[in-house]
């Protein structure tokens, strides 16, 4: 396939003087020096993202793409399909996870048709960017058509584009999007799709025998399929397609993106591959329970913020880590500095 | 030390029957089985803690415990002892990491002096219960009196006794306090304190060479001593002695303890050698980067909820902490039934 991205590429963050800079005012503040840990890097990399000391995020975007799939129909879920869009409907009247968290956690929630089996009824929350009524059996052939690829990561720049705020937390729901992910991350890194392939939504073990046998068939019947889009095409879906353009185009804009899980990691994995420099606009909210995610993280060299058993997908958990980053920033611009609270600091050495 | 404990033990949570209808509750909601992994365990332990299907957490209170140590002398941290009345005064001015975060948080932040070596100007927020102007030297002999020693475990009690709300988080702040509470770690687990001590604020390889051979006299020092109360008096401070008494009163009254790191940790440790009843109450907020942590979590046989290499105290990893604990709740309390959200269930297997 011959996509021209029609966004320019993301500008890698590395600023040594910039990073000096942060580091010299967190080892400035009243707390032994990297004492918090992970939280500083995570200051760093906010600081680089938005190219500035004082770093703020600004009314935090949760976006959740959805997508049916044409190989849900092989059996490789413990849910039939209709559950994706009755969780659609589920998001919007605010009974999911991702809605009581959003809720709480103050981020505004938007869903995105991004191909479900289901005619939605307009209304507030929700875009329709439906590129078809689910994704076609990738068993039997490309999950899309190049052109449907292509509408879909436009759809996913486009929502992206002109959205309020500065920093975008992402999340999925697809019955048999787990699946698309396994087939993702064995072809661009090579590994054997039963350490890509879990449990999903809970398959017990011969449930999960088979979807690893669909699978293996499925990545036998796209064997000539390299290149990321490509193979984005023979294995879908629609939504973490529009995750790939929703990536793009955020790191591109030098927002803030909040990955998920195991899908959304997937199609971050897709998005490097076009452009290696949205990993620095990246913060991986949490290693999922899925198996392949560690896996994904690994092929990624990433290290996420939570570990917490978590297999939800949704967005559940970029939401859970978002008071990270919010306090990441406060300790960075609201901490006294031993200078300015009297602090001695250490002995001489 | 023959200390009579003036509260009523805490009450084992064990209750098969609520456990039972928490877990029915959490099956019938929108999500699969089990897919908020760690959140779910937490969800339930509240619910036991509290004895309601339906817990709630009501004006969380941060409570932190300082004190000074006659071992800091010794040279066994990186700071001098004076910093510990100055981080007071960062705590109460809103400085500090556990200041910026309580705020942030919306948890009330109070200050217990438990034995600084300075004298404060009272005001709010500050609680006046100084047992002595730091603990004696434990290299040359108890740390402090078993009279010092019962004042302080009272002096917890009575902070607790009356608090607003149902969930206290405990933090600390003490020079040298790492020493002591590696030392109880030790003697009571029988572990070796090269694997009990670490780096603390952030000493050097020589520092930690040197405060382990202090250590290490210490315990030869106090060699007889073996009951949790004489060890607690032997090895200090006054600010863990106070956390004990404050663990066990939370406990007795079914308050919420969140736990923050080693020094906290290994209050509870001494805690739960006096009523072991007192663990079913405590959620442990982080795995710390100091050595010893570990070993002590792994000795409780608790599993934290983050793992963030702080290794900074106060309280701060356990203000962190505080959202998922809000947002374990909130998912309980606020999701939506398959069945009220006309959701799809399992496909019959």
């Amino acid at each position: 396939m011959n996509l021209t991205l029609k966004t320019s590429p993301a500008t890698p963050t590395h600023d040594p003087a910039l990073a000096a800079r942060v580091h010299q005012r967190l080892d400035s503040l009243t707390k032994p020096q990297g004492s918090l840990g992970r939280l500083e890097t995570l200051a760093l990399q906010l600081a680089l993202i938005q190219h500035h000391e004082r770093p703020r995020l600004i009314a935090p975007q949760m976006l959740v793409f959805a997508g049916d799939h044409g190989l849900a129909a092989r059996g490789v879920s413990a849910y039939p399909s209709d559950v994706t869009w009755q969780m659609v409907e589920n998001f919007l009247a605010g009974g999911a996870a991702v809605s009581v968290l959003a809720r709480k956690h103050g981020l505004a929630l938007t869903v995105v048709d991004a191909g479900v089996r289901h005619n939605f009824a307009p209304r507030p929350g929700l875009i329709d960017h439906k590129v078809a009524l689910g994704t076609a059996d990738a068993s039997e052939g490309p999950a899309m058509s190049a052109a449907q690829c292509a509408q879909a990561l436009d759809a996913g720049r486009r929502v992206l584009h002109g959205l309020p705020g500065n920093v975008v937390l992402l999340g999925e729901m697809g019955i048999g999007n787990s699946s698309a992910a396994a087939l993702l991350l064995a072809r661009l890194t090579g590994s054997d799709i039963t350490q890509c392939a879990g449990r999903g939504t809970g398959l017990d073990d011969a449930g999960l025998a088979h979807k690893r046998a669909v699978l293996g068939a499925v990545l036998q019947r796209h064997a000539g399929v390299r290149e990321p889009l490509d193979a984005l095409a023979a294995f879908g879906g629609f939504e973490i397609a529009m995750l790939v353009g929703a990536v793009l185009q955020a790191a591109a804009e030098r927002r803030v993106i909040v990955v998920d899980g195991f899908i959304v990691s997937a199609a971050v994995l897709v998005a490097t591959r076009l452009d290696a420099a949205v990993l620095d606009y990246c913060v991986f909210a949490h290693r999922s329970d899925e198996a392949g995610h560690r896996l994904l993280l690994d092929a990624l060299g990433v290290e996420p913020l939570l570990d917490l058993g978590l297999r939800l997908g949704e967005g559940s958990g970029a939401a859970l880590a978002w008071p990270l980053l919010d306090s990441a920033l406060r300790l960075l611009n609201e901490m006294a500095s031993f200078e300015s609270a009297g602090v001695a600091t250490r002995e001489p050495g």
